[in-house]
């Protein structure tokens, strides 16, 4: 099956918007086997929207069109398409009455210009769109079938994953209740995330449960996209891969699906009653950017220190210049950490001391990261050499940080060598 | 002139990279005049390119491909490109010699793969790439002039400029000498901006400097887009323009072209062997984060703190309980900032304290903010109520504080009303 997308609007043509709709429209595709073989983007014209209609008519059997559904006179997709498909505009009525009622729930008038946004070519099946006014439809132009979509990015993901993967799937013979499984890690590359998953689906012989990855360092996405004839059939095949992705990734993973390696520290730290101080070297405030503020880190975040060197960290945590003597250790950063836990009055505290080597930025620069939490009953430390350039040594210290913070919340060994490590030469 | 835009490559066709090339080509030649008509993205497919370079050969005067120049197999643009101008495959000598001596200056031998890279089209005309291997061409395919650039961003950014702009204002009949100005404000919206600058280019008749504007809350990015015969010309005409923005925008403007208003005051501290301490409350250290991980910070950028509430900073900065008594007020904020400050050894110190309203947040949730600057001699303060929810409420504390900092560096009024802020009910 070959399938188009064509990406319509001024404001993505003139670069004003970033074309993400199209890199997510299809990102998802791929993620359930359906790959998108040709892109064009127009803006909001007559004669180029109906020629892009025509071509994608005659090349593709599935064309996907994003955006110009909207009320205002420059989005012309109903009518492009209705002289594409060689039919007429008629106005559908239950659409009519469901953006009535639309409005009538936020108590305003229906402006007269929406009325437009009911007008579909005649023939055409409603697409819904729970969540807006724009109406989404498909249509038969050339040989090819046509999903019309709107441009704001969530009404467009809903109606792709509710309305349209679901009829590309059939229409391409393919069970079509799909899932995703998500699982976020750090400290694994792709490559050998890839090698340590070698075979995990091989249980599921038809192929309907397909594992892929996305590095975004310093985090690393592990997904399993699954197709069933329901969500029942899809648990029952996704379950033992889960388990075994789960096994073989082990305590390298910090959370799952939607939620967040601070999100899972926030939680551990609010079920028992927990506090947080944090001091920073050279992050630069980051570790406490992720936590300090989420929704309930009010209660949690106590504190947040950053000073650019060693005497600087003892002076604000309260230890004399000695403590600073014999530099970024992970002596000193049990101290600062034990210091800074006490001044703020908290349950744990960490801290993230940095030492970068000397000379230029380049690709193999490095620095020396020192992390320790302290707690009442004891102090934890590691030390890494963490490769890469000023600002991945500063990302990886970051991300470091927050997961030995994980680690040690969850009973998780806080120190197990990472891919983005240097072998330590001092080791 | 109709032009197209044809991208190229898997990455891009599946959204593992979204395309931002497309969005930068797009924006840059809109900046001189110029407009794109389509666009196009196709895999590293010997069909589909073909068939794109075909249909864009029959539609367009000028087309640029961006990707496939590269030293691996599915880098294919030279090849497809010969076939669609019905041309064979030479070695350009002079562009091997080019390669050999690069990897020599990095003391490599060039790959064999890499010889690739100067097989052209015959007949094209070489785009230069002084900062990579891929060598871009022109050719003539169909009707249209066709200019092939890397995938690479900053060395398709740099052959865009120097090379392909020029040449397409060239064949406009439009003058190639190009140069973009910006002015970065905070504290106008575009309207704002866009009414106070009316007419800013009236002095330049034949329309060769154009206004425009990109809005990123909570900065305003206003470009003066010029064309000239060379520099000299623009210069000429593009002076009195700017005077024109910076006398109108005036106290707004934070930076201009590529410097930041976090570097402006990095800049600022350290031309008066100045340091700083810095104390945030809901920010989450963004202040800190700003300015603590520039190059340089280091010897001005001493301490920063961030705590949830106003008994927590109080309790950080040294100052009593009783400090805190009256909340979230101007006065509390300088004390706050005073004692930040020789607490931190510090010349100026930056307290930002915010007190959210109560409720859910929506669109028209506020917060009050209030900021104060020290230093040995006095201390100044302000007070404002930011609207947009708790994140825009979020991002604007850190931006006015931040521009406040600047504000009284460079000896400007700290309270000057924005168009962010909402009437203040208690004025």
């Amino acid at each position: 099956m070959r399938i188009e997308v064509i990406c319509t609007g001024d404001e993505v043509l003139t670069g004003k918007t970033v074309n993400t709709n199209f890199a997510y429209i299809t990102q998802k595709l791929e993620e359930v086997g359906l790959a998108v073989r040709w892109e064009t983007t127009v803006g909001d014209d007559r004669e180029d929207l109906l020629l892009a209609f025509r071509l994608a008519g005659e090349r593709a059997d599935a064309v996907i069109v994003n955006g110009g559904l909207g009320p205002t006179v420059d989005d012309l997709s109903q009518e492009i398409a209705a002289q594409a498909a060689g039919v007429g505009l008629v106005l559908n009525e239950a659409w009519l009455a469901r953006m009535e009622a639309y409005f009538a729930r936020r108590s305003r008038a229906m402006p007269p210009t929406n009325r437009k946004q009911a007008m579909l070519p005649a023939g055409a099946e409603v697409l819904d769109n729970p969540i807006g006014t724009a109406c989404g439809f498909a249509l038969d132009i050339g040989k090819a079938r046509f999903h019309f979509t709107p441009g704001v990015p969530r009404e467009l993901r809903r109606m792709l994953e509710a309305e349209i993967i679901p009829r590309l799937l059939a229409k391409q013979g393919m069970q079509s209740a799909i899932h995703l499984k998500r699982f976020h890690s750090f400290g694994i590359g792709e490559s050998r995330a890839d090698a340590l998953l070698a075979g995990v689906t091989d249980g599921v012989p038809d192929g309907t449960v397909k594992l892929g990855f996305r590095a975004h360092y310093p985090q690393l996405e592990t997904k399993l996209a699954a197709r069933g004839r329901d969500m029942e059939d899809i648990r029952r095949k996704l379950t033992p891969v889960e388990e075994e992705v789960r096994r073989r990734l082990g305590n390298f993973i910090v959370a799952e699906d939607d939620r967040t390696l601070e999100g899972v520290i926030l939680e551990a730290l609010s079920a028992r009653q927990g506090t947080l101080g944090v001091v920073e070297m050279f992050t630069g405030g980051q570790i406490a950017g992720r936590i300090a503020p989420l929704p309930g880190a009010q209660q949690v975040f106590r504190r947040g220190t950053v000073a650019p060197d060693l005497v600087e960290i003892c002076a604000a945590v309260g230890l004399d210049r000695a403590a600073a003597g014999d530099g970024v250790t992970p002596a000193a950063a049990e101290r600062v950490a034990g210091a800074a836990r006490l001044q703020a009055g908290a349950t744990h505290a960490l801290a993230a001391l940095v030492e970068l080597d000397e000379g230029a930025d380049r690709m193999d620069f490095a620095g020396t990261v020192c992390l320790a939490i302290a707690t009442a009953h004891d102090v934890v430390s590691r030390r890494s050499r963490l490769v890469g350039g000023r600002d991945w040594v500063r990302l990886g210290a970051v991300e470091m940080g927050l997961d030995c913070l994980r680690r040690r919340l969850q009973g998780l060994p806080v120190a197990e060598r990472i891919d983005f490590e240097k072998l330590d030469e001092r080791a």
